[in-house]
């Protein structure tokens, strides 16, 4: 550290010292992100320190942007033939062949998409500020919407009805209000209910639940009306209510929490004109030359002083020999490599374990959900096997647009892995028939369909860590743990090394911890 | 009607009939609007018709442009100098002189405005259908945020703090489903629960609440994080709940029904640009050379078959006689006109009592509402008299944005309706600083403020009807009714006429509902 106090004088040792985490810090500020500065490499020449970093997506891809920022030589070395990895927005002209050996090519009109990957952004991720910093414009996503429909089997007269959310919620938190309100009136909730505290609880209940005056649940106008209110004397005529054993069996509110979890709450944000547009913008940032795409890794090995990669591209066996190296592919790939990692790296990426994924999209040449259902955007959702209908975020109010047929995980995605496109779609047709009627049927103009465990270079959506439960990480799990430190001079980087697996801020905080780790081990080398 | 038959065939007079209402219809179906066609003017010379119609905001705008479709000669009188009426986009450029005899001039960025009258669009509303009709793009408007905030005074420790709504909801519906859960579970409600709808609805408030194994609220990671979980062993750390009596006697749920009432809740749309675009479209449909701006009308009589009005345009003293006249004038003002409208007539025109409302924007050249809060779109609520902070929907990502920094009615707009413009903007802000912190009173660039009673040619935002309570429309009250017929030649059209006041859509169904009546009596005369 003496050299940078010399060197650049005692305010860039400072600005080092914090860049390298080294000087104190405020104990209860979040630390921030430093991105990796040439200031700190002094006495290299720059660019004189290589990277090599294997995938690009959203971790690899950061990976190369920040570690630019202090001019290392990075090497991006992506299979595929675009940027993004999982990150995906399939267009007219897309074509893909899956697993299953089957090849579509995808006729969206032109300007239509889906995402069959990542398609939100919640507003607290780090996703936001690279949009912001690379220029990358956002826009709202619906991701919840009280036109669209809950449609679930129960034991009740209600089992199989499609039911607007804004039904569902009002017959819930009315009923629900009226139980509460009735428990604490008669005194069941004294032990903890002071009087002004039921004073208060009856107050809100009243307006949450829009009780009577004798605080009864009698049905409401949130639920909406069978013909809309307009003028003169047409006051419209209000749905009617649900009885409470119904609402209550049929588990209408069984995904009411969906909508204030942290990560999918009001308001969620995407990129317009599709997710990938960030790992284009990215691209431009890090430069073409720097990616090398279509170059499939082979092997990957710790050599004296760097890391050795072999890989095909063209059909040519190649080699890149860097001074380290970044591994941002798939935990559940990295063992087929030849490699000299040691077994007990090998065996903690075992410990990742892909997850069953993917979407159908349907073009239509009529937005139905608009002009019939009312509908702009956000999901409807089933215990069907399609799980949800996600209805499209942009070109409201024109004459097409592509529906998400179903994004669904696990056993219900299991359901559709293995069908041809030509199955799975009229699997989609026919559930989602049941769910917004025959209209769903009519005039598709083209559909393409993804599973994850079938996309070559992935195998999965995304993972769950072995003992770590439903966390969105890996819960301090040894193999989780293990894999965090760097192996001689190859670091492990993805949303699965994160605590927000399967979105792309995961991606990009682990990327970001290995640039930072990687570039204090070389301005302290 | 058999003139129609023996010109047009069985076909034409079915259809005219239909068209006029005559037909039967079938019971159960809204029933569709049917524009005037010009094949139900038998005998009648194209235009040779001639309405004028008084006002260019919604409902004139709309009438105008439904009876064109049959070729009715159509003039517009409208005394702004733009269309829209109380639909009011305000940009750099925008100059306005108030009641109050103050003068603003906006200085607002280039593509930078907010709306001063309304602002979004329920799924429901009609009004989309004439964005889709008149080719005006639409978008998303955000009108709930996890992230934006309440703030309340309360008896509590928690009066005057700033409670993200995601917090408010997490820690209201943890202990509201504790509570409904612990007295179902001690038998307060077996005589309306059976056992199977104590078990689903034990099963609900479980997810609902977040609740712990032993039916305890005990916070929730819904309600936000300290620190944002990242990669690695950062799991982030959760803020914790506030106790269950500051939750219920702070009154944190407040405003919590706002979200799912009818015409409120998510997804909820508005034009790319302002809502403005939409009678700038209208004006292009009609014809400019139809709308005369900058036309004060000072006198509408009915004069023997026909409907005379007077008014000054350019300082001169003008007069137009047509065949019937439909009046869109806010009716607080219609009895100024020289008139010889009946005593009831005027007596039911004072009936309708212009609301107090407005708003103030604020262009900031920092976006610190995304950068620091992450709020992207949405408002904050509070009881101060501000009552709401709406964020922009518009321009996210970018470096600056307007933000509204009241929109309020009643006493709290009260408060603000007589103050100067910059009087108007202290006040804002200190309650807006005491919300959001001190940055919400740095870089402000420029701002603009409105008060629809101290707005020439309104004098009011919307009215409410003498006897018709918190309706949505004039409740079949004896003055709403009177108004809802012509008078000879006149015909009055509006909001307040609909049971949709203040929305556009209740303008709409209005003049839908008096070209309808015009057209019918014209065919059949």
């Amino acid at each position: 550290m003496q050299g940078l106090g010399v060197t650049g004088g005692v305010g860039l040792a400072y600005g080092a010292m914090s860049t390298l985490g080294l000087a104190p810090a405020t104990a209860a500020a979040p630390r921030r992100f430093q991105a990796p500065a040439m200031g700190d490499l002094i006495g290299q020449a720059p660019g004189s320190q290589s990277i090599v970093i294997l995938g690009g997506g959203p971790a690899g891809l950061c990976s190369a942007y920040e570690l630019r920022k202090a001019g290392y030589d990075v090497t991006v070395l992506e299979a595929r033939t675009r940027p993004g990895g999982r990150v995906y927005s399939v267009r007219g002209g897309t074509t893909e062949t899956d697993l299953n050996g089957e090849t579509q090519t995808c006729t969206f009109s032109e300007g239509h998409f889906y995402n069959l990957g990542a398609t939100r952004i919640p507003q607290s991720h780090i996703t936001l500020d690279y949009c912001r910093e690379l220029g990358v414009e956002i826009q709202p996503f619906g991701n919840q919407n009280a036109n669209t429909v809950v449609h679930y089997k129960s034991d009740t007269s209600i089992s199989g009805q499609s039911v607007q959310y804004r039904a569902a919620k009002a017959d819930t938190f009315g009923y629900m209000s009226e139980l509460l309100n009735k428990a604490a009136s008669m005194g069941a909730l004294d032990d903890v209910l002071s009087p002004q505290d039921k004073e208060a609880l009856a107050s809100f209940l009243s307006d949450f639940g829009d009780l009577s005056s004798d605080g009864r649940y009698l049905g409401s106008s949130r639920r909406g009306y069978e013909s809309e209110p307009g003028a003169g004397l047409n006051f419209g005529s209000e749905t009617k209510p649900f009885a409470m054993s119904e609402v209550i069996r049929g588990g209408l509110g069984r995904n009411f929490s969906f909508e204030f979890g942290y990560d999918q709450a009001t308001m969620m944000m995407t990129p317009v004109g599709g997710m990938d547009r960030i790992y284009y913008a990215f691209q431009e940032a890090i430069g073409t030359d720097r990616i090398r795409y279509g170059a499939e890794v082979t092997a990957m090995r710790n050599v004296p002083d760097g890391v050795t990669v072999e890989y095909t591209q063209d059909g040519r066996a190649r080699s890149i020999t860097a001074d380290y190296c970044i591994c941002t592919v798939p935990p559940n790939l990295v063992g087929r490599f030849a490699n000299n990692l040691p077994a007990d790296v090998l065996t903690a990426l075992e410990a990742a374990i892909p997850v069953s994924s993917g979407k159908l999209g349907i073009e239509y040449s009529r937005r139905w959900w608009e002009t019939e259902d009312r509908i702009y955007g956000g999901a409807s959702n089933t215990d069907k096997d399609i799980s949800q209908i996600m209805f499209p975020y942009d070109h409201f109010g024109s004459d097409r647009g592509v529906v998400v047929g179903y994004y669904n995980t696990g056993k219900r995605h299991l359901a559709f892995e293995s069908l041809t496109h030509r199955q799975r779609l009229a699997k989609a047709v026919a559930e989602g028939t049941a769910i917004h009627g025959d209209k769903y049927g009519r005039d598709i103009t083209s559909s393409f369909s993804g599973s994850w465990r079938r996309s070559r270079y992935s195998e999965g959506a995304w993972v769950g860590w072995k003992g770590a439960g439903d966390s969105h990480g890996g819960a301090a799990t040894p193999e989780y743990t293990k894999l965090l430190e760097p192996v001689e001079r190859i670091y492990f980087a993805g949303d699965h090394l994160s605590n927000a697996i399967a979105w792309q801020h995961g991606a990009f905080t682990s990327a970001r911890d290995v640039v930072t780790a990687l570039h204090q081990r070389v301005a302290l080398s």
